[in-house]
């Protein structure tokens, strides 16, 4: 058996998440039906985690297992040819035969993408949030510095995975032009853990909650306190480490 | 009546081009039902020149007359949130009476993207001429300066224009990093001549015709000598100068 690591890019726009679901188009979904289509048979993708409906990606990894050898620039071909437009595979490499994409994930970073100028361009709207409203940027990167810690991030989750510790190892935000672009990165992340971090942010820069209410939220671990998740569209998964 | 000049961006992969017709999606067809939406009249609106379906903008222009004075912020905001989001308002001014957006343009800039590496970028690819195929660039470039001049352009267009004398003032390739961007600026351009200009670049990028060759296509004024259109999607209208 050969064990093949793909990294892809995606617009998640028009498809319902990563993960396979019958009758719907996911992104794991077509990957997968591209790969049966090459090999003539059924073949499991392992990705290194599930993006949402919505989501983007710019270096998503899976692996997949084959017991047929064909050379990785050919199967880098066939597979961009059946692909749709909108998910690319963009460099596959051999690993050892114990590699998995999710168990192996040292880290991954996302970023969230802010639009706060009034006229937003037609070409990055599917990947941004718009915002054409004051933000106090200063008080969001206080809070955003914040959430880099080792904690039980049950507060900024949908509160269904235990345990909830995680390691936030990175949490920026920046200002790109007309852009904020928050980053953050983890060796792994709760369900909707960056959308809550980021709506989070969103009310400590409209002036709604103090930055000091984010500890106040790690200590009660209730969601409630928590601010609306961001929408799907601005999020971007970036890279996974490895 | 005032006279209002509005700079738009867009996104053409879902539109039958600028022209208003019929049953059709267009981007003047939209852009008019939002004007009749906020002022309850029909306004008709003068561009600055048409483009093709699946074509692009970053800075098209167009001009519409009213008889209701609204604030510019107000309208600017009206139209925007009456627009798809891939049709966006970047700016809004008034102007003289006598201003017509098509007659009193100086100039208009093309830009047409090209992507040569193997792998397109899902982000990128509603926007580029996919060609991971080997390009001589020099050769192309020395063909690109060739288009620089005032002359008769039939071979280049679909040769229904007439008068086809046509005067370009910059014609240039430049890399940037995985893509080729060859930018093109003249007053006014027959229809299909960028795309027919950079399907003859492609073609001498390939080695199928010398760059010699377009001073042939120029004597001959024959459109049958020329090389294939290239696609719209690459082409984005850049700026219009006033």
């Amino acid at each position: 058996m050969t064990n093949m690591r793909i990294v892809l890019s995606y617009d998640g726009t028009d498809y319902c998440g990563w993960q396979r679901q019958p009758g719907k188009r996911t992104i794991q979904g077509e990957i997968e039906a591209a790969l049966a289509r090459i090999f003539q048979k059924s073949i499991a993708l392992t990705g290194a985690g599930r993006t949402d409906a919505g989501v983007h990606a710019l270096g998503q990894a899976a692996n997949f297992k084959v017991d047929r050898d064909m050379p990785e620039a050919e199967l880098f071909k066939a597979l961009n040819a059946l692909l749709p437009d909108d998910i690319r595979v963009v460099s596959l490499d051999r690993v050892p035969a114990g590699f998995n994409a999710r168990r192996d994930a040292k880290g991954k970073i996302y970023q969230y993408r802010i639009w706060t100028s009034r006229a937003v361009s037609p070409f990055a709207v599917r990947y941004v949030l718009y915002w054409p409203y004051p933000l106090n940027v200063s008080w969001m990167r206080a809070a955003a510095a914040l959430f880099a810690r080792e904690g039980d991030f049950t507060g900024f989750s949908s509160n269904r995975d235990l345990p909830a510790v995680r390691s936030v190892v990175r949490s920026e935000l920046c200002k790109k032009g007309e852009e904020l672009v928050y980053t953050v990165e983890a060796r792994g992340f709760l369900r909707y853990m960056v959308r809550t971090m980021v709506g989070t942010l969103l009310e400590v820069g409209r002036g709604r909650i103090p930055a000091a209410a984010i500890e106040e939220i790690f200590k009660d671990k209730k969601r409630t306190l928590a601010s609306p998740t961001a929408p799907a569209k601005g999020l971007c998964l970036v890279k996974v480490i490895y």
